[in-house]
Formats: C-alpha cells, structure tokens, sequence
C-alpha cells in the first residue's frame, strides 16, 4: 500500500479512535490478547521464517535472539496487553477547573495526541506493546519495524486488525508498514500532514536520523550515557553496589551507568572496592591517570580519552573522571550527558541537594540506581519509552504522556469588551 | 557577532539563569523596567530611526504604526515587566510526589526549557515583552526581530543587557540577533546543539517556514481559522453578538472568528440578524447558496468556493457553510479548522457536550466568543503565544508553558533486581 495512502487511512480513523469508552478500548485489548494466545502458530511460523532469512544473512547470535517468538514469549504478549486493559484510562482525568470572574467556566481535559508513528528496530514484540499503550490513550499507531521482524510483525498486525474488526472497530487503529526500505522511512517522516508525532525507537544511530530528517515533531527517545558521581562522604560498600548493579545488570540498555566521576578525595578510601568488583565482573575501566591508584590487582585500567567520556559503551566498559568538588562533578556531567539518568552517592546531605538541582537530566538520584528509570519501576504500570528532550515529556513516557489536552469553556453568552 | 558564537554565549549562561532565586529574578526584572523608563528618550532616537527608514521604504501606515514607540507604549512596555514580577515563580511548584514499596522517594518538579529562540516580525515591544516571561520562567532567550525594528530592538535589548549586569546577572539571559537577513535565519535554526526550543510569533508565512525549516524542535504558534456553529436551538440575540464580537473587536488577531458553520434550521431564524449586524460592520459574506435567503437588503453575499473554508481572513470577510446536523458541522471544523479556537451556540445541553468532546481544538467554547483564547483572559497574568500543536502546550502558553519538568528520586542504596 502506498505510504501517504495508509497514513490518510489512518487520520481518518482518529476521531473515531478518539470518542471510544474505556470499556469498548479495554474490551477490544482483551479479545485481542485472548487472539494472540490463540492463534500463535500463525506467528511461530511467520517468526521462523524471519529467522531463518536472519540466519542465512549472518545476523549475530545476540541479535537472532532478540528476535525470536516463543510460546513463552507470545503468552507475555498477551499478558502485557491484558495489563495495559487494567490500567486506568488517561483521557478520563480534569486536569484543572476554573473559573474567571466574567463566569466563563473552563476545564482542561485530556486528549490524544492522534496519529503517532513509532520507528524501530528488530524486537517484534513492540509491536503489540506499542499498539497497547497508543490504543488505550485514544490514539492510531502507525509502525515501521525493522526488515528483520517484518513476516512476524506482519503476522502480529493482521491478528490485531483481526481482533479490532471483531470488536466493531476500526482496524487503522493499527497499521504497519510493509516495505522496509530506507526510502519508505524517509518518505514516511514527511507525512506531516497526517502523522502528529513520531517516537524512534532503538539505536541512537536510528533516533538521530529520525531526529534530522523528520517533518514531523519527534519525541526524542533512549540513547542514555549515565553518570554517577561517587562524593568525598559517600558510603562506600553503597557506591559499590549501585555502580556494580548500575553497570552491570544490564548491558545494553539506556539506563545503565556509562561513567563515574569521583571526588578526589575518596579515590583511596571508595574506589578500590568498586574496581575489585568491576573486574570480576570482566569490566574494563578507562580512566584519567588520577584513579589508577585505585586499580588492585586484576583490575584492567586503560587511560580515557574525551571520546571516552562522551560515549555510551552499552558494553563491558566503563569510563572514570576525578574532580575537585562537586561544581566540577556537576558542570562534567552536564557537558558529557545526555540527559537521561544521573546519580550521587553521598551522605552530605547539602550535596545531595546541590546535585538534584544542578544536574540537568531527566531523572537525578541521591544513592539509588540509574536502573530505577523505567515506567515500571516509576510505577507508571507501562512504557513507550525514555524522553531526554526538554518539550512534551521528559524520562520515562507511560499512558498520559501519550496524550495532549484541550480547554472546553462554558459560558452563557460572554464576548470580550 | 557570529550566530554560533552568540548561541554558544547563550548555552554557557543557561545553567546560572536556571538557578536564580526568584528575588533575584524579580528584583532584575524591576531594575530593568526602571531603566526602560529612564532611558526612553535612547529608545524614542532608535526607533525614529527605524520609522524614518521604513517610511522611506514605502511600508504601509498600519505597519509603520504596529512600529512605532511613543512614551506611553514604552511606558506600558516598562508596567509590563514589572507585572511579569509579581506573578508566581513557574519553577517552585512541586507537581506531583509519591514513595515506591522500595523506598524510593520520587518528586517530579518544574525546570525551565533552557535556551529559547524566538523569531518574530515588526513590533519591537515584543522584545521587552519575550525576554520578561522567557526570564521568569529561568529560561535563555535569543531573540530573532524583523529588519524594520532593527534599531529599536538593539536599543532595548541593551538596556535590558545594562539592568542584568547591573543587577550582577549573566548579561547573555538575553542576546538578539542583530543580522536580519534570511541566510541568518535559516543558520539559526540549524542550532539545535544549542538551543533548546525555538517559538515563531507572527504571520502564517513566516511560522510556516520555522516549521519545515528548523531542525530545532518548534512550538507552533499563532493560525486562527476560528469557527462559530449556530446550532438548530442557538438564541438569536446571543448568535448575533457572539459573532459580532468574534468577527468584528479586531480583526488581525489568531482568535477573530472566520468562519460559521450554520444548522439548516437555523438559517431562517437566526442568520438575518446576524448578516444585517455583519453589514453594519462592512463585513462581507462568501456562504454557500443555502444561506442567501438570510440575506437583507444592504447585505453583502458572495458565494464561497472550498478556499474560503479553508482561509484566516484577518480581514472583513467571513465564511458561511450550512450543515443539516451537529456531525457534519463537527466533521466541517475538524476538517478546516486550525485547531486553535471554536465555539457553539446552542441552548441543547447534550449538542454543546457532542461538540466540547468532538472539535479536535485548543479551546472549545460553548456560548462564549472565541475572543476569549488569551493568557491573560484565561486568568494566566502573561502570554508568550497560543499553541496551535499537539506536543508539550496547547492554547495561550504563560509562564508554566514555558517550562519542563525532571524527576528527583531519593534513595538509600536502591539496586534493581
């Protein structure tokens, strides 16, 4: 189907999409939960075929595996949107009510956003997820995965659609973009005229190029080069066990710790500890000449360079920066981070303080863990993603930050003098 | 000054501009106001300047009059600032708080956007007017006027410069770009290294080219193709001075009516007033032709072509679409609307709540002019511009809508498992 086509079909379902109850919008989720469980061999075998195509053109091991549907896997599918029908409706709640003195009443409600396109890569089931969390916010989702996924995403949209034309709505709630060539991307951030945002999910290569060649407003979402600042009083078998869990969890994701900073005078007294810890876990430190004091036996110390600390590793990295103070500790990370996550490990409770307030980042933590920034954990009970812009929505992004809102004003006959 | 040089200036003061006490910001902003006053007679020199030379050039009385300073604008300019002083600190709210069963203890709290670009046209108080609710809010702003306002603009800009450090407050809170050339634009909207947001205030034709021009991200402002339905049950009298209002008070302005969309039942009974009050007013009528029946003597009716529908006036003309029930009425704005302003007069309770949840609009009114969509009429005290976008604000934008938001989380060694 032509792009600009399916992207008018899907603004003139909007409205529609817009005016459904909470109960029309729960009950569809449910059916088509109940849909996935049931019809999972069509996906099993759409899913082997995209595997079997990935196999033979030599995609990594690591990358095989994040795409691969399993029965366990299409069940937490299912589950995953029964839970998003358990979540309360963003669009129910009055923001604010007042009135003025001329007895105009004015309410602001929460509204859609409309047509939503999100961009990403190999994990086929975001797309359900993202259907889930767009649908019960009142808005149409249009999605362009990855070619990896396409025969399992396809197979994942028609059942949705499926799901949607049984419960007697409209099935461009959801489409997908079958042709999954860079042009067809290009062409589709263009479409401003249908599409009212665009969310990039994936590599920072991927949102970077959203970012620039977008007509459409974008919510720039993910890449997370963390911090934690290690102060002169911090506890040290706390600053241990955060980096440790920070670093090392996970991986690849965005809310992982990238780079300490250290207050030079608890290199002697905190670091050793949490360099013996790293190196067990096979961490490479990289570091300016200040901490290598630190490094015991075992521990792999190389010396940073700037590029060290502007990167996010997502790897068995780790980059380390002494400063004198914490201004120094909080201009670094202001200039090197990108505005996702930062943590103090301190007990000075006046730097805790100074921390919170000059750290420009979505989320800043006084001695907790980087891993804390997700919907989830935030209690949000859903996530689209991780904002690190300024406009619309900052850090984690649950169901009412897929929404806008709107003044309804009543009045009996005012006009303004 | 080089523009990148100038946006870097500007980055480097974010931070400390961010961190003002607002005694701090309030005191500078009364500072300020005084000099205004006091130096007028260096703005009055400039901006004789600008006239002279845009008179020379032939540009129209009413522009040369949006131009012009006298000491009772520069005056109003100067109480402007001052009032920007008494309103409420933005960034001291706490929005929302709450603890998790781990003990972490999350705060989300308001943080200025950072460094603002603002690109307007001919009238130089905006300059005054943008760097008061820009500062208040703790945010950078570079101001980008119109060539005709050049003089006029540098001279304000460099009182404002005096009173901030005379005040001991980094001079670069405010810079204005003094090249007015279109290439200077366009290398300004390519800053998005250092600016955070850039907001257009001024013809349709010049927010249109930020839009698809800007790599920064925009917030929308300003279109009005504002809509009034005259429902089937519409009082006559209310419909008549409702529209006259809305049409008539000022005719340049992004809430001024456009448009009425008519209930076929309603044409009879209601529609003669309202076209006699229009020709009074000299306001001419592009309807379709089921509405000339309404016309008396001394009216005067043209019909409308799909243009009309779709136009900002900004002019005494206005365009008249008859629909036989309340859908297509909702179906017409939608389709035509800006999405900025509409209303609907009606005395049936169930009509006015369809329409309040069906127009996809910043404000929605019932029974009221749409005049009325303006920070300060909606109580505010301020107004930066009206947002006529889905993302981050929507409506008139007053200082609140000038910032974003980060979350505080403390801990005491929270590690994710």
């Amino acid at each position: 189907m032509d792009i600009e086509r399916l992207c008018q079909a899907a603004k003139a379902a909007k409205y529609r999409i817009a005016a459904l109850s909470t109960e029309a919008k729960n009950a569809a989720l449910i059916k088509i939960a109940e849909l996935l469980d049931k019809e999972r061999e069509q996906i099993l075998i759409a899913n082997a075929q995209d595997i079997a195509a990935a196999t033979a053109k030599g995609v990594s091991i690591p990358m095989i595996d994040r795409l691969r549907l399993t029965d366990a896997r299409i069940h937490a599918m299912s589950e995953g949107l029964k839970q998003v029908a358990d979540l309360p409706d963003p669009l129910s709640d009055v923001l604010e009510s007042w009135e003025r003195p001329n007895g105009l009443k004015l309410e602001k409600v929460r509204v859609p956003l409309g047509v939503i396109g999100i961009i990403y890569e190999s994990r086929p089931n975001v797309t359900a997820d993202a259907f889930a969390l767009t649908f019960k916010s009142g808005n149409v989702v249009i999605l362009k995965g990855g070619s990896d996924a396409i025969k399992s995403n396809t197979a994942i949209c028609a059942l949705i659609r499926r799901g949607l034309r049984e419960a007697g709505i409209p099935e461009d709630a959801i489409s997908l973009i079958e042709s999954t060539d860079r042009e067809t991307t290009k062409q589709f951030m263009q479409m401003r005229e249908y599409v009212d945002v665009l969310i990039p999910r994936g590599s920072a290569g991927l949102i970077r190029s959203v970012v620039e060649n977008s007509k459409i407003p974008v919510i720039e979402t993910g890449a997370g080069n963390c911090h934690i600042y290690i102060d002169e009083s911090a506890d040290a078998a706390m600053a241990r066990d955060i980096v440790i869990n920070a670093k090392t969890q996970r991986l690849g994701v965005c809310n992982a710790c990238e780079s300490l900073v250290v207050h030079k005078n608890a290199v002697d007294r905190v670091l050793p500890g949490i360099y013996a810890a790293l190196a067990e876990k096979s961490v490479v430190i990289r570091s300016d000449e200040a901490s290598f004091s630190a490094a015991t036996d075992g521990v792999r110390i190389e010396n940073a360079t700037e590029e060290d600390f502007a990167k996010e590793y997502l790897d068995l990295l780790i980059s380390v920066k002494t400063v004198s103070d914490i201004d120094e500790a909080i201009a670094h990370i202001n200039r090197y981070s990108t505005h996702h996550s930062e943590a103090i490990i301190t007990e000075n409770e006046e730097n805790a303080e100074r921390f919170l307030a000059g750290v420009d980042s979505a989320c800043v933590y006084v001695n907790a863990s980087t891993r804390f920034t997700d919907g989830f954990e935030f209690g949000f009970g859903a996530e689209i993603g991780i904002s690190t812009q300024m406009l619309h929505a900052r850090g984690p992004m649950g169901l009412k930050e897929l929404t806008s809102y709107k003044y309804r004003i009543r009045g009996n006959g005012q006009i303004r003098s």
